[in-house]
């Protein structure tokens, strides 16, 4: 089966969209996305990337623009959801624990559902704990290890690999060495997973 | 027949697939585009919304997305093309002119081809009279009304009606109030004009 590398940080808005639908790709292209946690923020930072900070307008248009493609994916957000988010390094280094263990996605799913269904902010309480609790998992032991140094150690290597694939936002979508960025180049990251390339 | 309003910049690289396939999708779906030139470059200054300037990484991914959607789209850029254009203005007063006297679609085109294919930047020789040539205009006399105090009030005017719509960026399609922001929301904004929206 075809694997993607799904590159996702938890605190991007976009990433809502993607985390939401990735199963149901799945099922319907027959390929597997591997979930990946790293720290967008530590990278737009490093790359003076800052996309929406002091830009109101733009801002605006980005909640406008995520209620209408949920609406087209079926999904009902509450809009705006908080941002950004200040749990953002904790939200990540709970997934990171996750993608060790095999239940990421379960996680990532729960946290952005409380953040865009529920207002609950990802990476702070009450939706840190619950999220765990909900996918069958203990939040207090799992909070711990997720603040160990191994894990913090372990995500930043993991923003550092990301950063030398040449990802630069989230979510990404890395096959075959090539780098597809934002919700809207999911659909084309399949297509070159599936071979339907032409360049 | 349902109309959507295009606002475009000579100088926006992802412009390039939009103004290529418009056409197409005019005769695909049965809508129609009112072509409407601005100075983005103005909005995005004013707004502090620089996307790629001092951002390497971002650009190239830019360039390397570009190439891969003009392949989806069957057109043949040559990447990189010349950028930023030093004569983003110029290009657009020439537009505005167009706009006003029918044949902005065509010289947009011409220019964008030139530009993308063959390497010639728009807004400047010999790109500029070859363009306007081709589609049977006499550069002399239109690049003196281009440059007129007239023609330069209505661009600094649409730019203005541009912001106020909500217009950050280009390409950007306006329909029903709705702005969409991106040649990867084209197909949103014909779905809108055609009545398939949900919310």
């Amino acid at each position: 089966m075809s694997q993607i590398d799904f590159w996702f940080s938890i605190g991007s808005t976009y990433s809502y969209l993607s985390v939401m639908r990735i199963g149901e790709v799945e099922d319907t292209y027959g390929v597997s996305f591997n979930w990946r946690p790293f720290n967008v923020r530590h990278v737009m930072i490093e790359q003076n990337n800052i996309p929406f900070k002091d830009k109101p307008i733009k801002t605006s248009y980005m909640w406008r623009d995520i209620e209408r493609r949920a609406d087209r994916y079926g999904l009902k957000p509450q809009i705006p959801a908080p941002y950004p988010l200040p749990g953002l390094v904790l939200a990540n280094l709970v997934a990171q624990v996750g993608a060790e263990k095999g239940w990421a996605k379960d996680y990532v799913r729960e946290t952005y559902r409380r953040w865009f269904e529920k207002g609950e902010p990802a990476g702070e309480e009450p939706n840190l704990s619950a999220s765990l609790r909900d996918i069958g998992h203990d939040p207090e032991q799992i909070l711990q290890t997720a603040q160990s140094e191994r894990i913090e150690n372990a995500l930043a290597e993991a923003t550092q690999e990301a950063m030398h694939l040449g990802v630069f936002g989230a979510p990404s979508f890395v096959v075959g060495g090539e780098v597809f960025w934002g919700d809207d180049r999911l659909d084309d990251a399949v297509d070159w997973a599936l071979g339907r390339r032409r360049i």
